[in-house]
Parts: C-alpha cells; sequence; structure tokens
C-alpha cells in the first residue's frame, strides 16, 4: 500500500454513521511507522484489495474498517513482546480503536469472529503482537440477536429467590460417579441450601453416567427436595456434546426434571449456542473452557470480556467465569469487566447473571460480594460443598450460614461459633487452603 | 493432595489398555515439586475429587489421567514465562506426556476439547504457563469419527488432476464486489488456469453479495470454463454463517453449482463441521481465522497441529493453514508438522490436502514444494493471481506456468523470458513484494 492510500482507512467517529459500524479496541506492536500498520491492519480485517486491476473504482469507503482513534504507547520498545521475531528492533506499541462496517458480514457470530479476530486481525504484515480488548455494538446490530431469554429477572423468579446471590454448588466427584450415587449427592446439596446443584463441565453423556438416567433421577430429587424445604431448587444438567445432538439433549434433560442446561460455550461453539437459544424451554448457562489459552497474556489474544459479550448476545441466561483469586490468572480488573459486560445495558439484549468461580468455600464469599459489588451474582462452589468434612448438605448449609454472616455484619468466625457446619468448613478450608482432591 | 496420592496419577503406558486412552503432550512451567504439580494437572483434567466424603472408594484407576512420561526442562527458571505471576520463583519447566481415558467423555469434540484444553487444564494449581503440544488417538477412538469424505485422492477425481499440486485462488476485492463483477473474476482466473476459484474467508451471505445469487453465477461460469478449457474446476464458496444455516446454504450452494465449500473452521465449531460432513454431498475445505490466538507464542496456549487433527477428523477434505514465510509468523518446522497432521496415517481417516497460505505468487510456489516435499499440496494465492497487473486471467498463467518451470527444471527467470504472465508477475510482485492493497 502506498503511503498515500493510508488515509482511506482512517476516518473520524462523527462522521459515521453510528448504526453501521462496530467499534474494536485492540493493542499492537509494530514496526515501522504505526499510522500505516494501522492501515494495513483495517485492509486485512476488511477489503484488502479495494479495486479490481484496470477499474477506477474505491470499494473503502463503505466496506474498509477505519482507525478512528490511534495513540501511540511507545515507539522505542527493545523487541516485540513474548518473543516474537526477536531479530527486530524498532517496535512501537499502540492502542487501535477501529470502526469496522458490521455490513461487511452482517448479525452472525462465525462471520464477526472471523472478521474481528481471524487472519486479517493476526496476520497484518508487520504487527505480529495482537490483542483484541474490547468490541462494542451499536443497538442497531444488537437487534437481530435473541439474547438471554430469561436474564437474572427470570432466573430469580424461577427461584423465587431475591436480594441474595444464586448459590451454586458443582456435584463432586465430578467424573466416576454412577447417576445414583450422583443424584444422592445433589440431593443432599439441595437439603443443606444449594439453589443449583451443577454437572461438572467436564461430565458428558457416557455409558457409566448417562444423561437420561442421570437427569431422570436428579430431576425426580430435584421435586423431592423442592418438596421437601418449599423452595425451588435447579438442576443444572451438563448437555455439552456434539452439535447435532444439542436439541435432542435438550429436550431429554427437562423431560426428566433438568430445568437449566449447562453448555461449554467455544468448545461446542457459540453459534450453535445461539441456535439451542432459539429452541429452549429453559435458562442456558455458560462455562468458560478453552477461553484462557487466548485470553491470559496481557498483551496477546483475545480479552476475556469480548466472549463474555458474545456469550450473552448468543443467549446464555448466566456465565461461568474465571473469578479472583491467584488460582485463576485474571485479575480483580479482569473479573470485573466480565461482571460488568453481563450486567450493563446492552441495547434490547437482557443481562446475565456472572458466575465467577474458582476454588470457593464459605470462606471466600464475601470478598467476592465486595468485589463484585452486587448482590446479582452466583457463587460456585465444588469441594467447597461437595468436599465439606461432614458432607455436602452440610457443605451447602455451611455457605448459607456465610451469607447470613455477611447479611447480620457478623464476623465469620463468630458466627461460625453458633454453626457448626460453618465452623467444620472453616477449619477444614481456611487453614490449610488444599486446592483439590482427597479432603474425606 | 497428599503427596502419598500423587502416584494415583502416574502409570506406566505399558500397562494400560492402548485402546483406552488418548496421549497428550504438554509443556507445563510450575511451582514447586514437578512430580506433584504434574499429579494435581492430571486431577484437575479428570476426577479432581476421587471419592465421596465418607466413602471408601478410588476412582482414579479407571478415570484419571495419568502422567506417563515427566521430562523436566529446567528447574531455576527465574519466572514465569510471558511476565505470569511476575513475584514468584523457583520455576520449573517440563515436557509432560499424559495418557488421557478417553472413556471419560466419548468422541465428541466438544467433550475432547473441555477435558484436554479446558479449565481444568489451564487452571491447574501453581502451573500458570501451559501448551497443550500435540494430541494423538488410538484407533479405536477413531473409529466413531467420520473423517474426510473425499480425501486428496477424492479431490484429485473430481478435478482430475493428479502428480502436481491444487490451484487455488482467492477471489479478489474480497469484500465489496457485487455477485457479477466478482463472478467475472472467477471465470478469469479458471481460463488462466486456476483449479479452484474461492470465496474469500471474511465474505459471507450478505445482501451486497447474496450466496444464492454469487453461487448461481459461479456455479454457471464454472461450467463455461470447464467447457472451453476441457478441464474440470472447482468453485468454493463460503457458507461460513450461524450453525442453524449451515444445511441450509449447504444446499442452496451445491444446488447452485458450488463444488466444495469452505467454513472457518473454528469459528463455526469443529462439532457443527462434523454435523454438516454428514450432510455434505461436496469437498468441505478449512480456513483458519481465530487460531492464531491460542497457539502463536512458543510456550502458551495449543499448538496449531492439535487443531489440524481434530479439523481432519471433523472432516475437512482440505484444510487451509497458515504457512512458509516471515508474515505467516509460523516456523518452518510448524508448518511441516501441520502438513504432516494432514497427510500421516491416522486409522480409518482419510487424509486431508494441506494448503498452507501467505502472500503467494508464482515465485513462491518453488519453496513452498521444496519445503513440503510432496506434489500433494494445495496453493492458495490472493493478489498473486487477482492482482496480477495484467488481470486475473494472467495471474493464474502466472502459477502454471511457475509450476511447469519447476517441472522442466528451468529457473523462473529463464523460463519467464518466453512467457510473458510470468515475466510481468515476477516485475511486479518479485521485487516489492508489496503486501496488499492497491496494484492496479
Amino acid at each position: 500500500m502506498l503511503d498515500s492510500d493510508c488515509a482511506g482507512f482512517f476516518a473520524d467517529a462523527n462522521t459515521l454513521d453510528r448504526d453501521a459500524y462496530i467499534h474494536l479496541d485492540y493493542y499492537l506492536e509494530c514496526l515501522g511507522d504505526p499510522r500505516v500498520a494501522a492501515a494495513h491492519f483495517c485492509a486485512e480485517q476488511s477489503t484488502a484489495q479495494w479495486k479490481r486491476v484496470g477499474f477506477s473504482e474505491d470499494l473503502r469507503e463503505r466496506f474498509a474498517a477505519k482507525v478512528i482513534d490511534l495513540t501511540i504507547l511507545n515507539t522505542e520498545l527493545a523487541a516485540f513482546s513474548y518473543g516474537l521475531n526477536p531479530n527486530n528492533a524498532g517496535v512501537s506499541a499502540c492502542h487501535v480503536t477501529i470502526a469496522h462496517p458490521h455490513g461487511n458480514f452482517g448479525s452472525r457470530i462465525p462471520n464477526l469472529l472471523s472478521a474481528v479476530c481471524g487472519e486479517g486481525t493476526f496476520f497484518a504484515p508487520n504487527i505480529p503482537i495482537v490483542k483484541l480488548l474490547d468490541i462494542r455494538f451499536p443497538d442497531a446490530y444488537l437487534k437481530a440477536f435473541e439474547g438471554p431469554q430469561f436474564g437474572i429477572d427470570g432466573l430469580r423468579d424461577l427461584l423465587q429467590v431475591y436480594n441474595r446471590p444464586i448459590f451454586f454448588g458443582v456435584i463432586k466427584p465430578n467424573i466416576g460417579l454412577p447417576p445414583e450415587a450422583f443424584s444422592h449427592l445433589g440431593y443432599e446439596s439441595w437439603l443443606g441450601g444449594l439453589d443449583i446443584a451443577k454437572d461438572d463441565e467436564m461430565l458428558a453423556d457416557t455409558p457409566w453416567c448417562p444423561l437420561n438416567q442421570r437427569s431422570a433421577l436428579l430431576g425426580a430429587a430435584r421435586i423431592q427436595a423442592e418438596q421437601e424445604t418449599g423452595q425451588r431448587k435447579i438442576y443444572l444438567a451438563n448437555i455439552t456434546d456434539e452439535v447435532d445432538r444439542l436439541i435432542e439433549l435438550h429436550d431429554i434433560a427437562v423431560a426428566n426434571g433438568a430445568n437449566a442446561l449447562l453448555i461449554n460455550a467455544i468448545p461446542v461453539g457459540l453459534s450453535a449456542v445461539r441456535m439451542l437459544r432459539k429452541h429452549a424451554t429453559v435458562p442456558l448457562i455458560a462455562h468458560f473452557p478453552t477461553i484462557a489459552p487466548f485470553s491470559r497474556l496481557a498483551h496477546f489474544g483475545i480479552h476475556t470480556q469480548v466472549f463474555t459479550k458474545l456469550q450473552r448476545i448468543a443467549g446464555f441466561d448466566a456465565i461461568i467465569m474465571p473469578g479472583f483469586g491467584a488460582r485463576m490468572h485474571t485479575t480483580d480488573v479482569e473479573v470485573c469487566a466480565n461482571v460488568e459486560a453481563c450486567l450493563a445495558p446492552m441495547g434490547g439484549i437482557k443481562n446475565s447473571l456472572p458466575v465467577p468461580g474458582g476454588s470457593d468455600w464459605a470462606g471466600t464469599l464475601h470478598t467476592i460480594y465486595e468485589k463484585v459489588g452486587t448482590v446479582d451474582f452466583g457463587f460456585v462452589p465444588g469441594r467447597g460443598v461437595f468436599g465439606h468434612p461432614m458432607g455436602p448438605r452440610a457443605g451447602a448449609a455451611s455457605i448459607r450460614q456465610a451469607w447470613d454472616a455477611i447479611v447480620a455484619d457478623v464476623p465469620l468466625s463468630e458466627y461460625a461459633a453458633q454453626h457448626v457446619e460453618l465452623n467444620a468448613a472453616i477449619e477444614f478450608f481456611g487453614n490449610a487452603a488444599p486446592v483439590n482432591g482427597d479432603h474425606s
């Protein structure tokens, strides 16, 4: 591209039709003039060759992605980050905001991804380091998306639970138990006070724990627990499977009494989730496998909040995400950005319940509540309920007691003096802070 | 986990049922004893809590992922790679091979991904740096997969082209042309000698270039080009779209004369591709958007060859992949590993045509042929055909002339003296090596 051609890939945001463009923030490291690099970056993700040979035409006005802000952070980096192209010098770091005309691809998740984090983005010349930091959609674009069917209000209405977090628990042992034993654990946890007992994200429809049998047992146990406690309960069945089985598994699980469904969003594919959403009669809840490999590093890949927003527009009513604490390798700022991506207004799209997770037990609830700053979140221990030394009923009770202590504004240790389950949790999880495995 | 519990996550590979386990190679960086870290790593990706509280049971023998090789590369790294957890010291780097019992999840791509590169893999305690380097399947596991319907032999039979590479071209301008103009470019390129004219991976079914109209025009142009040249041709239509439209778009495009279909594998989802494969009547060809964000860094993420193998078992007959040259940020060793992942025997699964791409023109063909070491590859220029100064017919001819020179063992410059299209390509692309944009 000639330097004089670069201008076709720059625009004043105020001159562009707001409804026609999505906005994208990227961190880039490039060789050479950052302005030229940014123009190439836009070309590669839109109309890379903007005229036919021998024709006088210019496709850029309508079809080009355009730089609307370029902030040069550093023009004298000694090298690219992360050891890439180590023989280069004269590296610049930039923050660039791009207006990308969504008419290039439409309201289609796979085509959106191909445009904003595909070959054009990650193979633009002289820009080996790229991180897609954020994405913002005009309401006109969002109109085509169904979004969550229930949202937080709908989930709360199903459970008849208001003004507090929603208490999930991941039934453990996660892999290997037959349906009867597995179901009994879920039942116990509901009696102890969980709102939602869930399958692990790795538990599939296997011969040793078929979904049909598992959901029938847990569906019946859920209804029994509701009758015994007088409270609404949810059995969250994992239907993550091949795409051509999702509808069938939805129907089986729901008919058997599962009243929410877990799907591993990226492994199944966001577009398949959107398909399922059109069919679903119960809330859909996302789990986060395979997001970390492209999001963990500060300056390369795709920021988690991009995927949280995409999971929300794909139709998830709740989004389980890496939460607080060193184990999850996610800064508090990043977790809070993902919570905000669930809760912030987004055109006509309902909100999603954020569920920040990771090594939780009764003692981590207060910190999460403080950091999230609202009761609109889900709390999702695994071991913290099912590894509790007195069993899952006591484990669930310890979580509810921890919340009662927060509401009463009483220190946890003081409240534990009157509550044996909470006391046992503190003694067991609070000292060694074991990270997994055998706690019997 | 107690140190004494670690042994349950180690095994001698010779004692395990070969049919029951997939093998996984990982690079890890960990704190503390690498043996303990590796045991936790296996626990997290399989049965993290292997007994119920109060029960005497051990789910590990059948359900645990097990370390079968642990090679410690370095026990004295000053810090984790890539700036993660900068306050830690005493970091070890290891290569670990794990046998993972596939009965935990079955022959399901989403559940496989959730197990081998999901939460368990990327959030194991004290192991912030992980790269999944390779995956190997026993034939017993592969039996459930359909794999490619045509494979290389089937593609060659469709084209009646043997003993040479398959010549693709990406019609450019990629975004913005109406169907008539777009179709004319494809027609010209077939007359010049392309086997396959393809839609860009970013071109969707949009109002300004609807797939129905585009495929009808290109389908007719393809048949006309076949009649004029006496050679078989392929129009490769991009049907990347929402999952619930794939079957419909397949049927429209094929009825209109598209005789192969392009799908952006990861954005659409590998499982959706597997679904489409069961319906498809023409070859399916993969493009690679959104793989680089997982795979570019040496020590973090997921190696490209893992995705190449998964694209093959999902059913792609050809796999377009990042190829050779500095622009693509992929080492020759990595490109060749991906070529091998397409071609190597894999149980009863057919092979896939490897198509390493990136900034190609007539002058890059010889190098690719030498590096790949076989004629069983696809060559996929974009600009190198459609940005040729004499137009796409001449651009395509220049590619065929370059192959003729290779076969005749004549230097390209010498051959160009008698072939005006090749000569023009060398003058235009060979000197400035422009990377994109306007070449008119």
